[in-house]
């Protein structure tokens, strides 16, 4: 099944406690469709950079079945530049610097063949890019997701509200969904989130697992501990390309599909922080994935019943 | 089969954003005791209090099948005392006030028919008390589970690792697994731990579940979301007497059980936070701690493999 995404494609600079790495490729929608094309084709990529960006990243994205018809390329421009530095923990990071360059005025255009996707995944970007593309497709896919962040919150709610309202699944982190909903528990903020539009609400906890809520079910996925975290860029985006490509792969809509999906998503963002940007997925095979996948399994796996007898005091 | 703990038995006084409580019945022995009753008989109790302990708390416990010939009345003195403060998100607290009282000079006694126990619940106390008690012990225990925390760290490092050769499971939170360790990955950190003498580790990470390590294998239980945490006082002691108390009721050493275990562990603990203090323990049939078990397995549940058949891309 086709996937259509729209987020960013940029340079990133980063800092953790492991390294640094100087303008490596980066951006939302660099992550979500390679961690996809692991699962599905085509891919169809709506985005813009500059004439600044490495020929042989498209090349490398065009031979994983990632359709760039929609990839503007403006002449004399610069692709979007973010850089951050990453705490000891790895869960708290700080922008040190944004450049918005191409991106300031980015009007996103689908070609022809792009507009009735089966599956669409909207990358964090401002609402209102966002329903320029919902706008521009024909058909309503099977699945819309998208993925956004306390800014658009702040600066944009209006416009942010509009978009819940046309979507099936919001994927955001547990910070976002606190200050989306003014409520701690994640429980009650899922309540509230769902009643802003999507049906489904999937909140990402970093290092301790993502959550799904569907009407009164909830699935925990765990993240896999790790020996060593090595650079969280992209994780989240990872996590929601290897979502939606494991659900346009299988086309099963199901709760229990979309538990499977989540796992896979897991998986993809456990490879992602292993090092640094997008180097991991660029190496990456379907066997490693699998393994992985059992791994969660493994990680979770219990029985309620065993050879003691359980009595009652 | 028979477990001893030892821990104190005191009184808090506690503010969460929920609401306040003063001095209610606290204190690690009474939370592991009762969490444990609901599993396995008889439970040990080695602990001191002042004669200003309620009578009807005391009453309850033996009603539960919990032993308290182990327990130490000082008259005309009074028991342990803590308060504390939790933040708005439940998982920091400063602490107001603690005052040892009886626990300044404890020396912990086992009175004949306690120097046998089948299981042994180490409580957070200092070292050195805690290796009295092994020390009284006259056939090793088939387990030894201890807690501890930061302050013992800070205060008494010397003394902890000599309780730790001689302990088989250590239950912690991470930040206690990170400070012993010196590592922020809790995969390092349980290595290096385990170095230290525990062949078993459990890392409790409070609302976003627990880890066990064992040789190459890790376990992970979620925690449940709630729709309200109430009081988190005690949970983690609650999590330690529903773990023992369970392993201790099965006599089954598995890592097979021992999962269940702290499925099991994590259940009380899911219970003991929804109201202050040991109420909602007391209140507690074995209907609802299988339901809830229940519910951690539907959690976590998914199968690797759908009816879409998974391709290869």
């Amino acid at each position: 099944m086709s996937l259509l995404t729209v987020g960013t494609v940029a340079f990133d600079s980063i800092e953790t406690p492991r390294g640094c790495a100087e303008r490596i490729v980066g951006g939302a929608a660099t992550y979500i469709s390679l961690a996809a094309s692991h699962f599905t084709t085509p891919i169809q990529l709506v985005s813009v950079i500059g004439d600044d960006f490495p020929s042989e990243t498209l090349d490398f994205m065009e031979k994983r079945g990632i359709d760039l018809k929609g990839l503007q390329i403006r002449e004399g421009e610069k692709s979007f530049f973010w850089a951050g530095r990453y705490h000891d923990n790895m869960n708290a990071r700080d922008t040190l610097d944004t450049q918005l360059n191409v991106l300031a005025d980015f009007q996103p255009h689908l070609p022809e063949g792009y507009k009735n996707p089966d599956y669409l995944m909207l990358g964090n970007l401002t609402p209102q890019v966002q329903m320029q593309v919902i706008e521009q497709i024909e058909k309503r896919p099977k699945l819309v997701a998208m993925d956004t962040m306390n800014f658009w919150m702040d600066t944009a709610w209006d416009d942010l509200m509009q978009v819940l309202k046309k979507i099936d699944i919001l994927i955001i982190n547990d910070e976002e969904a606190r200050q989306m909903s003014e409520e701690y528990s994640l429980v009650r903020a899922a309540e509230r989130i769902r009643q802003m539009g999507p049906r489904f609400l999937i909140i990402k906890k970093g290092e301790h697992g993502a959550l799904l809520f569907y009407e009164e079910q909830i699935f925990f996925a765990p993240a896999l501990p790790l020996y060593e975290v090595f650079d969280p860029t992209g994780a989240g985006d990872t996590f929601a390309g290897g979502f939606m490509g494991y659900m346009a792969q299988t086309d099963d809509l199901s709760f229990e599909n979309m538990k499977r999906a989540i796992i896979y998503g897991s998986a993809m963002a456990s490879f992602c922080v292993e090092k640094f940007g997008i180097q991991r997925l660029t190496e990456l095979h379907a066997d490693a994935i699998e393994q992985r996948v059992e791994a969660f399994a493994a990680l979770v796996n219990f029985s309620t019943h065993g050879n003691g007898a359980r009595r009652r005091v």
